[in-house]
């Protein structure tokens, strides 16, 4: 009997029980099924064929660019949460569990298993906010993937090469998948970092276990069994344990797979499989379409402010500013600032006390970056929010909301005391498509992250890693680097 | 700052970058959003407090019954499954994460740490689709639940009342929520066990784990944020893999929660939580009414054929009516059912040629009753499939599609080569609410599936520590009596 048919019948028998329960509860009225568009053929298959068979020859330049400072990003916000509460609650909880120890904590010094790493690395580079966006879904979607991919390379031979490759395949994997279901699935409430996600880190981990063909659709098909993360987490730590279970899910997913664990030909695009069930609308053509032609891994971007974007241009207007007139609080009488209703919306802050609130505080944001000219996680500090300098100056800047600015933009100008006055308008704010930051503004932002955590020096020779990751005979070497000493 | 003040505003915060992508997706058009019904207040709080406070004490008389019965199947099918194929991947696959060996592997010899042992035995005990059924959701409650804490079990004291306490919450809260969302959740494609199962062993956990209720309202918010299982998973290892992963979701969940590791206050009820992303229907009520005077976990039934239910009906008759005749096969000259029209849809095949294809047989189902009067896994082998005498009598079985036979009855006939006929008409077959398994047949059932894997002797020690849960000092007794020597 073909596997086929085994499974035509499986399937039939597990629908028995649900049909059978209408004698206590009369189901023979079930509920008229929605119409859903005819089932695409092989989404999966095709998929998971792309993701075997595709090699690091095979990148263009600006796609292995974009995938090393994807890299470097990710490595900077994975040590720079790590002293975060959150992860110590996460470490202390896990360690009586952990297995061996296998893989390295970025910026401390435990060493848990590779799941239980990779998911405290996940959640650890997701706390401040401060990682990559693939700004059309909002993923951030290096988290599930890199975190995954570290740790496993620290348990098998991984090159750079190698390892660039599947870190782009995962970020490739996760966001052409949010793609065919946004904006609905997000919309609805699902925290599409980690629903995602989990794709992501099973192709990546997958491709570098060298599954076949076969086992990559099983390890897709148990990835989507396993969705993580709701948007109402928002605001608690379980945001940042999302893309962290998602990393670990996806390493279990590719394990079982690898000894042959079967899953079903075609999780995602099946009648009841992933994209019909978890989201009102499916868009395969943006999974299928054009891949290994057009990549979304070449859309990454990088926060490069610690806190939510629509600041962001207020923040890069008052630091462009800043350092073109080496300005002094003490020089400046007022600051006002045309924007977007969501800016008072969403950070209309006046008066914030302490730093978490000062990244709800557009007047803080703005003030923080005239003084230090800077807006990261130092800046949103209780040191920095209650510097009487700061606080001053926050009194003086005036936002005003104005027809004709989104939320991309800001129109500021700054009244001196001596009479003159500075303008900038942003059309683009630093961090964004059109403004990419610069590989000399994240190895400042990566920099930063690190201070206090690892030595400067150690610092430089991880950016330098990741900078060289492609001749690296073990990418396993950036995470040793990463390590607290 | 109070606490919920800064959760607004870190949920505000988060809301930012979906906002500013506006400026280069046209954001402007956010897709209006359906209207959904008020929010319930406290639904999450509410089920927490109950949980925390609820004891071994409260308990109603028939309500520790089945908790009882509950384990007593649940442990025969974890025996019953373990040497499957599914069972020896998962164990070689994850065997080399494992963390230190905390927990027993049901009718085997490893040893893993809590969470994979309850993902092996999660997986173990669903591998025949023989475990229990809440038949109004489909869901399959113990599998989540008990494997979780009786790998718990061997980590902490849990006394035996404890562990059947846990055990009811466990299953009392995966059904509540599963009652919320049905049958849309379900409908829509979720494996409504791995998704509601979840909550069922983070609760459970949680409760052994004497979580102080913020801390179960988290671990209710971390189990939320790691549904498991769509139904396309049905016929493949993937099915398995679900209550598995659920149970060890759970214990993720609740262990984070005990270190306090945050998550919402209102996962379950808030507009982007749990209720409102993954169903359409939210019935809240069905969560909180009648908490602790009206118990699911007493509606639980046990399959008593490995088959799907829709065949359960006409396997009752034929094992009656050989039994009250003393029937052999040779005696029969043919059987004629009147049967519901799923009986042929689902289970019509004619000449089933393995074991597992005999499932999907009412034939065979028929035949094989006959002539060994039970319905239990060596009934639907190979070797029962392929046996001349149950061949020969196959073909006399004569199903007719009969208005007014719902899918829980059957009318059947023999005729025998005597001119006698033997009538028996089945209203609710055994195993369904109406006429549940007595303690005796759990019993031969638990026997049945042990027959091969520990010895008879074992078995029937495991059979009593479980009818004697409730004296035990230690519950994990019954994990270390069930292993293979």
């Amino acid at each position: 009997m073909s596997i086929t048919d085994r499974r035509s019948l499986l399937q039939a028998a597990a629908a028995i029980p649900l049909v059978a329960s209408a004698a206590t509860t009369a189901l023979a009225q079930t509920p008229a099924e929605p119409a859903k568009p005819a089932p695409s053929k092989d989404v999966t298959r095709k998929l998971a064929h792309y993701i075997v068979n595709a090699k690091y020859e095979d990148l263009p330049d600006n796609v292995r660019k974009e995938g090393i400072r994807t890299l470097l990003n990710w490595v900077g916000v994975a040590i720079g949460g790590s002293r975060h509460q959150t992860v110590d609650i996460a470490v202390s909880a896990l360690a009586p569990f952990s297995g061996p120890a296998q893989a390295s904590l970025f910026g401390r010094r435990e060493r848990f298993d590779i799941m239980n790493a990779a998911f405290i690395n996940g959640v650890s580079s997701h706390i401040f906010d401060y990682d990559d966006t693939h700004l059309k879904t909002i993923i951030h979607p290096a988290g599930p993937v890199a975190s995954a991919i570290l740790a496993l390379s620290e348990m098998q031979p991984v090159s750079g090469k190698e390892f660039l490759n599947a870190l782009v395949l995962g970020v490739e994997t996760e966001c052409r998948i949010g793609n065919s279901v946004y904006p609905n699935h997000y919309d609805v409430g699902w925290h599409i970092t980690g629903t995602a996600g989990v794709f992501g880190s099973a192709a990546a981990v997958g491709k570098l276990m060298n599954l076949n063909e076969q086992q990559m659709v099983w390890a897709i098909g148990l990835a989507a069994s396993q969705p993580v993360g709701l948007r109402e987490s928002f605001g608690s730590m379980n945001k940042s344990f999302n893309p962290g279970r998602a990393a670990a899910n996806g390493i279990f997913a590719a394990t079982l797979a690898s000894k042959n664990f079967t899953s079903s030909d075609s999780m995602i695009e099946a009648k009841r499989g992933w994209a019909n069930t978890i989201s009102t609308k499916q868009d395969y053509n943006e999974i299928l379409g054009d891949l290994g032609k057009r990549y979304e891994a070449a859309l990454n971007t990088y926060k490069p402010f610690a806190c939510g974007i629509v600041m962001h241009p207020a923040i890069d207007a008052a630091i462009q500013l800043r350092n073109e007139n080496k300005l002094t609080a003490d020089q400046i009488e007022r600051v006002d600032l045309k924007v977007h209703p969501l800016v008072l919306e969403l950070t209309g802050k006046k008066t914030p006390r302490e730093g978490l609130e000062g990244k709800f505080s557009i007047y803080h944001a703005v003030a923080v970056a005239l003084v230090e000219g800077a807006g990261g996680e130092k800046q949103f500090s209780d040191r920095a929010v209650t510097d009487p300098t700061i606080v001053a100056l926050r009194s003086k800047v005036m936002p005003v909301i104005t027809p004709g600015i989104d939320p991309a933009q800001v129109d500021m100008t700054i009244v001196l005391k001596d009479g003159r006055t500075l303008h900038r308008y942003i059309a683009h704010a630093i961090g964004s498509v059109e403004v990419p930051m610069t590989d000399k503004q994240l190895e400042t932002k990566f920099a930063d992250l690190a201070d206090g955590i690892i030595s400067a020096e150690a610092a430089r020779r991880v950016i330098d890693a990741c900078w060289n990751v492609e001749s690296l005979p073990s990418a396993a070497e950036i995470a040793k680097m990463s390590v607290s000493t």
